[in-house]
């Protein structure tokens, strides 16, 4: 299918694609916020450490209603650079997409109607005690998926997670997956020194030397991780029995589909990653590497091309900002496939610089 | 089709279900409590009045788990009757039809997936001030109503509220409905006096007479209705521009039928009244009479008959006992209509039997 670029396992991708042509899929939005994010220099979603906790709630707000109320305006980088959820937005209006945020544990709770499993906020993964109450929201998350795998052909699952990548990294480690200097990251020039100086100081609070949870993916979490993992780990697993899931994210995913693959292999059988072509073509980070580690799954991307836009802060995105978030890979690649290729990239960034004429012209 | 009763308006429901036959329908569960049923001798949907509280997380936790979670064992009447969500979980299981429970308003939160609209619980009627935060949930209701709108052929809606019934015959004489002795009950003596009693009560205190609020159903609600209104008739109105939605309960759907004919005239066309025979039968109420002074809404029940059921707790119900609730008469109807009849009465009693003796009988 034009503008998705099949970026690993080509034949596997090809055929799970193929497979998702002309179907009706439901995307979800995960959110959650870690004090992690609050480290300065760790996250760009949003244009200070401390907005970051109001970010996912205007990310999904921005998806269901064209408009934020939480903050102002919409989430932008500290360069003013806005939300992927603007370009996610686009391809789910333009492809008549249902989305459905979810509760992964959330200081600030959107003013939209979300899905709620229990999850409470992330902390800071250098207290060693990063999440709380992980059995029970991953146990939620499961039969949300179960129940959701009912009611649509495959589920796109996003995330607005600020600071994921970094309680991504630490999770890795701590399943003995090397992803140091592999991870990406939503800013220019990717801040691997810092990030792997956090991980490794909250691996050594946590007593934990790489690999030594490699069977043991929940207290991984509950140590390093963050408190969207259970919760997408959760969804995953609950609905791969019955339909297919594209886990749509940046090397965030990675991480999940480490933690799936312990908790249930056969469901790393029934997903693809999907990303952007800025995630699989960042030389900054290495997907495919860590992926490569884990299991024999699919990474497919959207071919997304910014450099042509009018709009300056859209152009941004070709110089290495942002890359990915709000599931904006796998819904751009789910509106292409829904469409059965009408929609292409070209048709994607008209709708995305409509929407954002109007959005960041209002003053709200 | 055999075991659906066509309770009023027979060729428009009967056309209405034949759109229905072997589609897939979503099973929702709105949940809220209200101060009213801590009044004596309100609701028999609990064992004592303190309790109702608990009795919507439970009735979701049996829905999705198969077993309770917030209290031991199952929601009971003041006699020991089991919940209708026993029966509810019965259909649903058998037809393999997916159920979401929405939070509308509850003072105790299940502990299994659910929407969240940001309700709260509703106050004594009798204060005036019975629902708070009312455009709100409606208008993130609405969009719950169109997102599960494309995810499914059609919606079921249920509700567990204890006490609704009272608030619903408030609601209604305030919109100028007269529903005086013609609410049901989920006693066998229907507590007209005291119901009549405690919205006359209501009314008076929020300085409205009969009809006075004919045109302002929100204003009804605020005064003296409950928090469940607004968010089931918000789900109604978002999703009946799309596809067709049964309004699954006893009286209290007439006031959803009142508030929704007032907000978007138009929706009422894509609804039915989906109930029980132990509403449509009962000789101390009249769920027609109220219905035809609302609009034409078609109104079927569902061909239940606990008689020869081997268990006294079941035989119970032909006693005029319980009724309805949870949705017992939808959810019956959408597993025959999804199976094309060849799930039928006695064979919903069979199910629901066996799950009775397996979870009646164990302690937990």
């Amino acid at each position: 299918m034009q503008d998705i670029i099949l970026a690993s396992n080509q034949n596997k991708a090809k055929n799970f694609l193929h497979e998702l042509e002309g179907k009706n899929p439901l995307f979800m939005c995960t959110m959650a916020t870690t004090g992690t994010a609050k480290i300065p220099g760790i996250s760009a979603a949003g244009q200070n450490p401390e907005i970051t906790d109001y970010t996912p709630a205007a990310d999904v707000e921005l998806l269901l209603l064209g408009k934020c109320k939480s903050i102002q305006g919409v989430p932008v980088t500290p360069d003013g650079i806005p939300t992927p959820a603007l370009a996610t937005m686009s391809a789910l209006n333009l492809a008549n997409i249902p989305a459905l945020p979810i509760n992964a544990g959330l200081v600030i709770q959107p003013q939209v109607p979300f899905l709620e499993l229990g999850a409470k906020p992330g902390k800071d993964i250098r207290t060693g005690k990063a999440v709380s109450n992980i059995d029970e929201t991953f146990s939620r998350a499961k039969k949300a998926g179960e129940i959701l795998s009912k009611t649509t052909d495959y589920i796109v699952i996003g995330e607005s997670i600020p600071g994921g990548t970094t309680t991504a990294l630490a999770t890795l480690l701590a399943m003995g997956v090397d992803a140091k200097g592999k991870v990406s990251s939503s800013m220019p020039r990717n801040p691997h020194e810092l990030r792997n100086k956090i991980a490794e100081e909250a691996l050594k609070k946590s007593n934990i030397k790489f690999g030594d949870l490699k069977n043991e993916p929940m207290k991984a979490i509950s140590n390093v991780g963050d408190p969207m993992m259970p919760v997408f780990a959760g969804l995953v697993i609950g609905a791969t029995p019955r339909i297919p899931v594209l886990m749509a994210g940046g090397t965030q995913m990675t991480a999940i589909a480490a933690i799936v693959k312990t908790l249930e292999p056969k469901s790393t059988e029934n997903v693809a990653i999907a990303t952007t072509r800025w995630i699989t073509e960042d030389k900054t980070s290495d997907i495919k590497a860590i992926v490569s580690q884990i299991g024999d799954i699919p990474i497919v991307a959207a071919n997304l091309n910014f450099g042509n836009s009018r709009f300056s802060g859209l152009r941004a995105y070709e110089t290495g900002i942002v890359k990915e978030g709000v599931g904006v890979g796998g819904a751009s690649i789910a509106a292409i496939l829904k469409s059965n290729g009408a929609i292409n990239s070209e048709k994607l960034l008209a709708e995305l610089e409509k929407n954002y004429a109007q959005i960041m012209n209002s003053k709200q």
